[in-house]
């Protein structure tokens, strides 16, 4: 190998057709510089909360917390230890984070052609000014550029924050979280927009990994003792009030499937009592998650909160890795969703309520044109998110534009989230949002599908209007 | 917002690459022209049986009607009683027609991109002159212009229908229709080739809002009760041969699965009766649509009408929308179909059997690679119906050329169909799949896949030959 | 009709934008003629062991062995018959090949835009010399060309072998084959290398038509009675060395479903019993096949073979045409695949083990980037196999590379394999997946997506590298 220069083109990810390229290159130049709305995400506050909160090392920045980065390692024989991850007993993992890069820029080649390749170049071209393209050769020497960057106090995350020009970004917290990180952003005179999100999964989904501690939070953070199905709801409720005091906007909720539907109260306290006693079945843990998720839209139809749900996801699929190295370690495998017959209970019930904004997300692209482009062209309430997660990618968002505007048309989509813990990539992924979706309407627009005022205004809805409308932000 | 003039471009719909536009602009110029060839729609015969017909407003013409296009507003808190829909118990709605318009342009901004937006504005330039975008500015001049034209002979159905150069179009009618209208065409001396189709869906579908009063009026118009499984056989083949005396060509059948099993006299009888008492399950109702299928197939056989099968739409999902405004209020929603299992029982009776012309519709794209093109690339009686419904756009057209042309090739298909209500649109639709198809077909020759005398006789196949010949009209 | 000119245009296949098909044409010329890698397909080991093999009649050789091609023309009302296919029975079909070959040349129209139109086009124009386009007239003139070059010397097929530049090619073979045809190739000191693959199915899975007979001459080999479940898994074990030590380097499983589950050796004993004794039940079946999935991957780790697992044919879907013609009729038909939960048990015991190689093949495309890319991106052991069979052709491709590459990564994937027992037209094939990863990468270069470096590599992996590497050659 030797010393490629790394090369961001002008006009990257268009089509190469010179009459679309040309109109997508207009168009994306009339956003490239909006600033960035970030509905949902994954960003730890401390960043924020705490002036002087550094990223550490490069490895610890780029690599021990990406669980996108690492899984593909993993996935040609790379162990997890040896590039850090650390282990839930605690037990040793490579602490040499030199070396930890050294190998991840030796597999560097994996990324070929995936979005993760494309925000990393983007991010160590853009954020960190490194122009040499990663490989086994070079790789040390990046290390010490960014390194080197990342002392400076540019590269705190309130700066970078601010260099980025993000308008506003939403965490995710749990229920029980006493949003500190939050106040202490408040309180620091600091002008950054960051809003906690109400995420409630760990004490509605019953067959969730410690569920039973996450109770317990809860109970502390209600100061009550939650140990009934009354209680939880009003425990929720307050949560909800507080999380919206404190700004929220939305709350998010991950169920495995789109299953939904409505309990007694009888019934959802004896699953609640059965799953504090240990005894709680996978059909109750369904049944406890499908009811869960028509409270929350009635309590979002109640108190204005946006309702985003996360379709799909079977977490900690390889229990081998889960054992060892706990959540989020790249092993959460989509499988495929249903939401006609699933979904219509919640919908027959709050679907034509224009007060509930429901966003949904699916892992399964098979149900774009076919559910989720029809419900959300007819009930009012519902609105489609970005694609997801693996379908985060250039691929992706083309099939998501070519599957799902036909039919809902771009007003009942959600706009733009980069849904991701790595700060420094935000504007990487927007960037390739804004992109692809310019080029999608220069598509339109060469095929005279739609003109010149339209294209205009959808390449900024796209961009930025949609997901302020949709999360009322 | 301004007076912007609308354009149709020339060369709409084809790929932007010089190359390949120009061969499509090629191939398109040799079919533009054909006769259309309507074999399956939904447009009232009434309009051409009675001379002095009138479409009334262009509300009434364009928005009260047309699900395709209130739904879109339904689902960004537009209700449908501000657009005038007519409420089933006969409510208070919108009357006043020039507001419900205005409404109508004022949101019409949500079809960008659309195909509802392409046939709409294409229909409005074409048939109507209009050359102003439609918003709200340009309103009201474009409802008086409409309108003005309305009153005109020259838009009278049968002199659009002349205009529009239909070769033929069949309508869709109940068992038990009379065909009286069907009649009077004939009686008219008018020359217009409009043909019937036999739809049993009301006394099929045991399920189907309204069965046992369908039941009923088949009864009625066979003269006889039908109060068993036999008499309804004996109705069923007596009707067919009533529709196809009076010109019908195709017999059509809409069902929630493909789900196909033929039951024994005695188990279909004793559904039946259950029926008749209000006790027919789920269960038996999907087991005597499987078994009617088969029988269907059968009379097919023997009397020569096509066999079509429309499966997967889940009637009135949104019980509210239904209970307040009746069937087709554009809240029906597709659902995942499985053909391989389901359909194997009829194709194991009947599907070696040349004399059957079965063609059928999806709503599930993913079955059209996996399922349906090699279902119809290998069993002689299947063909695949065009794109359907909310396929009906480009880029479901696309993707219908894209995923079953590969396997099935073009000889497996039957061309297009419109199946639509909205009759001025039928110029429209056509346009849009003959500028698809020929786009489709320059793409195979610009890549050397087929060469000049392949894609002159396959853009000619798909736009005209292969509907005539799958429908044998 | 006239007689035509075919013609292989030099840049067939690729994009038609100029500025993509230019990078195309240069990166497949760097790798148009390497060597073929064949590791997984199903021509007849006989060819090569015996020198003076002849193929017979171009019908012999292209029509009656190829089910690709006598489906689509049975799809259109040709009598398998009357194409000569042969029936079970041995009951009188068409023998008169110069009249079934005019049949297939008179329905050439059919294969227009079909990966068998382009194999047969470039086969019968690069391998036979042929330049006139096939139909009806010019078929007997064709026929009598082909005659005349199967008549020769350069035709037989180890001198096709070499003139096809193959490097390896592997055969597949019975679990009870003596491999005495591989034998004879490596005694007849010819270079050709040809080598076996293990394939168990018939012994295997308890539903397959001739289960019984396959298990009695899986006796007959290992010299044994195998009678009960530990003898069954001691000829297997038994078999695979015989099969390693002649050569072999994988084994190639077929499964309708992906599900997999460890049964207790108790367990298994009594289903095999139930076999034997013919009371077996579909559920048996399933149990013991995904049981024996798990086995196969044990051994996979302890004797170094390649494990394929090729999921989701339904095979002899038509009865009638199964029980006149026998296997492989061309109607075996895909259904949908689940992988995340039915793979999962086998992915708990064996999927983090790097020393297993499992190539996984679906014919339910939906599983491309919901399940088998995560599944490859991130477990170890899994690589995931070309576009199979039916998606085999340059859109299945282009699916393959857009829903899969960007979260697998091409270092996930096994490169190409032609899966054929139609041997001249193996070198199309390859040269279709040539053209199409060329244009594939092409068309990231284009958008600036990776750069020249990675673009040659990829290319060449693609084309070559991925192949030998995923099946250890």
């Amino acid at each position: 190998m030797t010393n490629t220069k790394w090369t961001l083109y002008p006009d990257r990810f268009f089509d190469p057709v010179p009459a679309q390229r040309q109109i997508a290159q207009e168009l994306y130049s009339t956003v490239a510089d909006l600033p960035l709305v970030c509905p949902h995400g994954h960003v730890d506050p401390r960043m924020f909360a705490d002036p002087n909160y550094t990223f550490g090392s490069p490895t610890e920045l780029l690599i021990i917390p990406d669980h996108y980065v690492f899984r593909m390692l993993y996935s040609q024989g790379v162990a997890l230890e040896d590039l850090g991850v650390p282990r839930s007993d605690g037990g040793p993992v490579e602490q040499d984070h030199r070396q930890i890069w050294q190998r991840f820029a030796e597999h560097f080649h994996l990324f070929r052609g995936t979005p993760s390749g494309i925000w990393l170049m983007q991010e160590l071209i853009e954020v960190f000014g490194v122009d040499e393209k990663l490989n086994g050769d070079t790789a040390q020497a990046i290390y010490d550029a960014i390194a080197a960057k990342l002392a400076t106090p540019a590269f705190k995350p309130r700066a970078l924050f601010e260099r980025f020009n993000i308008e506003v970004l939403c965490t995710t917290d749990a229920a029980s979280d006493d949003l500190k990180l939050h106040q202490a952003i408040r309180d620091s005179g600091w002008q950054g927009r960051v809003l906690p999100t109400f995420r409630p999964d760990a004490v509605v989904n019953l067959d969730a990994p410690g569920w039973r501690a996450a109770v317990d939070k809860l109970s502390a953070a209600v100061g009550y003792e939650v140990d009934d199905y009354p209680r939880l709801i009003q425990a929720l409720e307050e949560r909800r009030a507080y999380f919206k005091r404190m700004g929220a906007r939305a709350a998010d909720h991950a169920a495995l499937t789109a299953y939904t539907g409505e309990l007694s109260p009888q019934e959802a306290d004896d699953i609640f009592w059965r799953a504090m006693g240990g005894e709680a079945t996978a059909e109750d843990a369904q049944r406890f998650t499908g009811h869960m998720l028509m409270e929350m839209a009635r309590m979002s139809i109640e108190d204005g909160l946006v309702m985003q749900i996360h379709v799909g996801s079977f977490r900690n699929h390889n229990a081998a890795v889960f054992d060892k190295f706990g959540l989020d370690k790249g092993c959460d495998i989509p499988t495929a969703s249903e939401f006609t017959r699933d979904f219509r209970p919640l919908l027959a019930k709050y679907g034509n309520d224009p007060r509930l904004n429901l966003i949904l997300f699916t892992l399964d692209e098979d149900t774009y044109s076919r559910e989720l482009a029809t419900l959300a062209g007819h009930y009012p309430a519902i609105k489609i998110g970005p694609p997801w997660w693996f379908h985060d990618s250039l691929n992706g968002m083309r099939r998501y534009f070519d599957r799902i505007m036909e039919t809902a048309g771009i007003y009942n989509t959600a706009g733009f989230n980069d849904d991701t813990r790595a700060f420094p990539s935000i504007p990487a992924r927007h960037d390739v949002w804004r992109r692809a979706s310019a080029n999608w309407v220069a598509g339109l627009r060469v095929r005279g599908i739609v003109d010149d005022e339209d294209a205009a205004e959808m390449v900024r809805e796209l961009a930025y209007g949609l997901a302020k409308q949709a999360y009322r932000l």
